[in-house]
């Protein structure tokens, strides 16, 4: 783990990586979808292999969960990661059994705040990989960032 | 539980809703934090305190999987409901611990594909209330729904 992260240590442009990464087995889909998102095609092989998604696929919220996990990993940021929410959230492909996810985050924007000179927003793209390097979610949004102030 | 819904059964600026809730407790909060996000304010009433919650909150995650838990009681889609993504997603306030939530589903847009006469998308949004109809989390997207094609 790399030191604490404020707004300013932040760069446009920039994509923050780790090696983490999150794997999930056909177990964990149906007991994330059992307490979740209780529906056939992510709770039985047999009823998923007729449905939509053509076999067992992950919630698309256990993604989200599972990007969470690599998030806290990957961004250090002082007070903790505080989502505002996001204007692109979209999932292009389904998360399998076996698959091992990681995520990037590429950095879109600083967004400095003159009334609240403590704090500002950083834009940013999330994306999670599975083991081929396919997008299974990208998220668009802001988090709530604190300002390396004097004395901080 | 009605009927299985078709796409043909949505009407623009009806407002779907059931009785269903979820509630849950510190306990909970912190059991769906400790596995996917890991942050001193969703685990510890002492360290949240002093964060930018003042206090134990959910995982926004947290409350993305219990939405979607309500979302399966709520919406009897033929199929299953299969997201396409959001392009507004936001959580106006934390859940705490004691928290009874409800969701409604505002229907936006029905749109039909020429090309796919079989399916077309739902555009809604999804609002998620706490126990004050205050809301908690909000999301703006598409559902693949089915059509009504003849003898179905």
């Amino acid at each position: 783990m790399t030191q604490t992260l404020y707004l300013e240590d932040f760069t446009v442009g920039h994509i923050h990586k780790t090696d983490a990464s999150e794997t999930l087995s056909a177990d964990d889909i149906k007991s994330f979808a059992a307490q979740y998102d209780p529906q056939p095609f992510h709770l039985d092989e047999t009823a998923a292999a007729r449905s939509f998604f053509g076999g067992l696929a992950a919630s698309g919220w256990h993604t989200a969960a599972l990007t969470m996990r690599l998030l806290v990993k990957t961004l250090p940021i002082s007070g903790g990661i505080i989502g505002a929410g996001f204007e692109e959230f979209r999932w292009p492909r389904p998360t399998r059994p076996g698959d091992r996810l990681r995520v990037e985050v590429e950095v879109l924007e600083l967004k400095f705040s003159q009334s609240k000179p403590q704090q500002g927003f950083l834009k940013h793209r999330v994306t999670t990989f599975n083991q081929d390097n396919q997008p299974v979610l990208v998220m668009t949004g802001n988090l709530l960032v604190p300002r390396r102030l004097a004395g901080g």
